[in-house]
């Protein structure tokens, strides 16, 4: 099975917006087993939507559509199909009335653009859209498919996992089951090596995904079957032996990340943490601090970017600083030192390097880190030797951070 | 003159990469007068590749196509434009050359798969790539230009700044002048209304963009004319007009930003700087550090999550705290005076709020936050009214805070 997709929107194609329905599209359609044979993005125009669904549905069993469908853009995707499968448009009272309710709820008035919402081409099956106001839509032309949903990513990703999704698992014969991993600090290669064998042995109806970020890569498990417990105790197993052997590599599974796993076992195991950041200034404390509730764990930090902050606030010794230099392992045990007794709490992470692109010397080149995690009694450093980029350099070192404080805990507590 | 854009690559169809090429080919296409009409993604498909390229050409003046260059690719996009030109591939000496001196720079030897990158088709006039081993490539075909280009994102854009632009603007007798400014904390209505007057008298030749991003606008003049000179002198007149008209809103132009601003400033004004984060939780601190050499004026900060930090480190008043909450006025006047004491700096920035999505009140609703600017003589305070959005809100308020510390010294100093 295979699809297309059109994206309809001027804005795309004069760059103001970056198209990112094609991307999400794909990767859940591809997750299902269909594939994504080709895309297009089509300006507001009657007559190229048209004739992108033409060629699109000459390719291909489903096309995807998203955008023209809000009230200020004259409904052009709802005319255009209209026009194509040749029927009229007509009034859906039930999409009125549920327009109007949202309408209620906010205390606003319903503008003539939003009766325009309701009308739509005859032999649509409506596909409810729990985030805004224009429903997607459903159409069976020949023996093919089209689907059409708002250019809104959000409300697009809505309809799609509420609506579209279990109808299509529905309407197949085939279960499909993902698990994704979580791990930080390792390659692809090193992780691809270390699970070889078990991938070798894995059968055909499950593959890998190796899904690379910043410092991180997430792995995917997909299998396909006809019996679902069956396809899910399999893939289980696999997921299973890949984590056991991959060890504390695996940080978690889904959709957490490392800033909701700090939380969750700093809360359970009812620790605080501080942050004592010099070349990160900050970026480790704002990552914590993205996750609601962080306040239950996390107290504060200092960012000590001046060695006179090192020195006066974090106490770190003006002898470590001559003999050692302000990167080195001896300055950022003393600054996790000096923040957890600064800040009371159970455990600090620190960090001291030189992001770049200036300021390296032979010894010390750009993109060498030190980071330091624990407390008063016990600390672990790491050396971190990241590239010449300032940006991807305190991005790494940022999740290089948070992973060894990860670890730290993980071993002590 | 229209183009049309076709990006190879079964990587975007699946979701795996987002494709950007699109966008920013859409943007620097329409700012010099080209309107993108199309744009495709294909997988790796030799016949899907012609068959676009086919209905592309059919439509439109320029083709631009990104991907399918690289080394392990096979070079599939150059085998099909051949195929499509109906040419043969040749052995390019210069391009050989050129790759074997990068190789040799970096002590390694040249792959078989680097020996194709040479291979190009008959007729191709080749466009230098200051980033990357692929060369761009250029063909006239009947009327029509196609113009093939890697797909890695800084290669594709090196190549169009370097070659394709230089070479369309000396092409064209049409001269095109960009003016961009950059404003912050203001709304594209308010400033819309603001400057009505100037815009309704601008001559057709000279257009306005609106580009909005979190609590920013950039607002762009484009302007097209026979005349450089006379163009450059029209479109200098009206940006200085709503420079003018706008003050202290528009803190830069081009490709600056707010940290680059205070960069400037603080070093050509010799002003210390020192910041003191609640509800940002070091995310000021961390934007003014991603500027190279910001260590010449930002000293360091304290995140003051929770209360006791802002306290014991700080030394805001407990009675303060209790009397009139962490997230109000007083206590932010307090964390700037504490922090600009502890850290001797001449200016600090001070910042508490409620980012969501718990923890509103009735009077302080989620998006609450309050902003200070100064030291211990002299402070200005700001009271931001944010939303509901966590991630948003603290987005939001770290550009209000870095904007009223731009506004402070460029009052103040």
């Amino acid at each position: 099975m295979n699809a297309s997709i059109i994206t309809v929107g001027d804005e795309i194609l004069i760059g103001q917006v970056i198209d990112t329905n094609s991307a999400s599209l794909g990767q859940q359609l591809s997750d299902i087993g269909i594939r994504v044979k080709k895309t297009w993005s089509v300006s507001d125009d009657h007559g190229q939507i048209i004739l992108a669904m033409q060629q699109a549905l000459d390719e291909t069993d489903f096309l995807f559509m998203t955008g023209g469908l809000g009230p200020t853009k004259d409904d052009i995707t709802k005319k255009a199909i209209a026009d194509f499968l040749g029927v009229d448009l007509y009034f859906d009272l039930p999409t009125f009335e549920r327009i109007q309710k949202i309408f209620e709820r906010h205390g606003r008035e319903m503008s003539p653009h939003h009766h325009d919402q309701c009308l739509m081409p005859i032999g649509v099956q409506i596909l409810r859209n729990s985030m805004g106001t224009a429903p997607g839509m459903l159409f069976k032309y020949k023996n093919k498919m089209i689907i059409s949903m708002p250019g809104v990513p959000y409300e697009m990703k809505a309809i799609m996992n509420e609506e579209v999704l279990p109808w299509l698992s529905q309407s197949s014969d085939t279960h499909i089951y993902h698990k994704t991993m979580l791990t930080a600090c390792n390659g692809e290669t090193t992780i691809e090596t270390a699970i070889a064998d078990i991938l070798s042995e894995m059968p055909e109806n499950i593959k890998i995904a190796y899904l690379p970020s910043i410092a991180s890569v997430r792995l995917r498990l997909s299998g396909t079957g006809k019996e679902k417990s069956v396809l899910i105790t399999e893939v289980e197993k696999y997921s299973d032996k890949i984590v056991s052997r991959l060890g504390e590599m695996v940080f978690g599974f889904g959709e957490s990340s490392l800033e909701k796993e700090l939380w969750s076992l700093c809360v359970s195991k009812n620790l605080t943490v501080s942050t004592a950041e010099s070349c990160t200034g900050g970026a480790i404390a704002a990552r914590l601090v993205t996750i609601p509730g962080s306040s239950a764990y996390f107290m504060g930090g200092i960012v000590a970017y001046d060695n006179a902050v090192k020195e006066n606030i974090l106490k770190v010794k003006p002898e470590t600083l001559i003999q050692y230099g302000a990167v080195s392992e001896q300055t950022v045990i003393e600054m996790v030192n000096g923040v957890t007794s600064l800040l009371k709490t159970v455990i600090g992470v620190s960090i001291s390097g030189i992001a770049g692109p200036d300021g390296g010397t032979d010894q010390k080149p750009v993109g060498t880190i030190w980071i330091a995690v624990g407390h008063e009694h016990q600390q672990i450093t790491y050396l971190l030797k990241a590239g010449k980029d300032r940006t991807k350099n305190i991005e790494t070192a940022t999740v290089y951070a948070l992973d060894l404080l990860r670890r730290f805990i993980q071993k002590h507590y």
